[in-house]
Formats: structure tokens, C-alpha cells, sequence
């Protein structure tokens, strides 16, 4: 089973977090990929990246990619998040966990802010 | 004339600084609905936002679009950004200065999320 764990940062402001599970609920609809997809938080709220990571494997997933919803390649998404993946990958070796990348790396970033500046 | 300002939160790692002035100097080079294109930053980097407005239209701009590189509608995009832009249009009643959607209302983000896990 492939899965897909959308991982944002958490805020204090629950609006924000909720901002981030209605965002996966759009992704699950959409996607034709992953039989499943979920969503984690690196700190602030609920679940944490190794708690999202372990329900999805008990969930029966042998494979996630973890893709940072996170527009700078800071600490959070160098750092941090293969921090929390390193954790459970050595409690379930077999699983394939793997990082895309951070959606600030996308080209087409341009091409959407070009067109979001003009609506 | 036509200006965009592409405003970023600003880290104190110069290094995601310098992220959004290599992103500014792409969006310069693809877009084509705009005479300038500049940055600025809500904090902790220079130029500040209402800093970066003055520039523009010390140097012509008549209109700017105010685009919030954010992915969530936090306090920033939602009153930050604009009391910034409300400083600098007091100052300049004659420049229309307009704040774009933020990144992360794209609907098109979906899409762009789904092909990066992908990759």
C-alpha cells in the first residue's frame, strides 16, 4: 500500500492546522497515486511526523513518501523532518519512507504566483 | 507602471533571504504583466514591506500588487500585510496598491503537491 503524508509545520491557531487537514481531504480526492494520504505537523499539533508515519503503517502502508508542504529549505525540512523519518524508518526497516521535495522547490511556483498577482 | 512586490515572512538564516531574492529574480525574468518586480519582507530582513512600497514608487510605480509568498491565512497575510500597505497608501493616495491572494489559495496547489510526490 502506497501512501502519501502531507507534513506542515503546526501553528498555535488551530484555523491553521484545520487550513492544512481540509488541504489533505482536497489531495485525497484528487490524487490517483496514493491509496492513501494523511497529514502530519512538525510541532504545535496532532500528529506528530513519526505518530502520522506510524498509523499509516499500521494502517498496512509499505511505502510513504512524505512530501513537506513548506515554501524554504530551512532547518524544518533539512533538519528536521529526516530527523523524525530516521526514527521510524529504524523501527520499521522494511518500510520504504521516503522525503520528496519541499513544495518551495517547484518550478512551476513561478508560473502559479504569476498568475495568482493578476486575479 | 505596473510593479509586483513578492513579500516573504524573512528568516534570520540569510540564507532563505536569499531564496526569495533568487525566486524574485526568476519571477523578473518570466513574467510579463509587470514593468518591475521586487521583494520585500515582513520581518527580521530588509527591505520591509512598507520600505520596499516607497522604492517602487520612487521609481515610478503606480500600481503595485502586493503578493504574499505564505501558504497559510495566518495573522501575517491577514492583518500584518495589510496595516503594512495601509501605512504606505496613506502616505501615496494616488498609487493603487492591491494585495494579491496568498500562494497557499492556489488552487492549482493540489496539483503541484500531487506531481512533486510523485517525482
Amino acid at each position: 500500500m502506497n501512501a502519501l503524508l502531507l507534513v506542515a509545520h503546526g501553528s498555535r491557531r488551530e484555523r491553521s492546522n484545520d487550513e492544512i487537514r481540509e488541504l489533505t481531504e482536497r489531495l485525497r480526492k484528487a490524487n490517483r497515486d496514493f491509496d492513501v494520504v494523511d497529514c502530519a505537523f512538525l510541532e504545535l499539533a496532532e500528529p506528530s511526523i513519526p505518530d502520522g508515519l506510524r498509523q499509516l503503517i499500521a494502517n498496512g502502508a509499505s511505502r510513504v513518501v512524505v512530501m513537506p508542504y513548506f515554501l524554504s529549505a530551512g532547518r524544518h525540512v533539512v533538519d528536521d523532518i529526516p530527523g523524525d523519518i530516521e526514527i521510524v524508518a529504524r523501527e520499521y526497516p522494511d518500510i520504504e519512507i521516503h522525503q520528496a521535495p519541499y513544495l518551495g522547490a517547484a518550478t512551476e511556483i513561478i508560473e502559479l504566483l504569476l498568475k495568482q498577482a493578476v486575479t
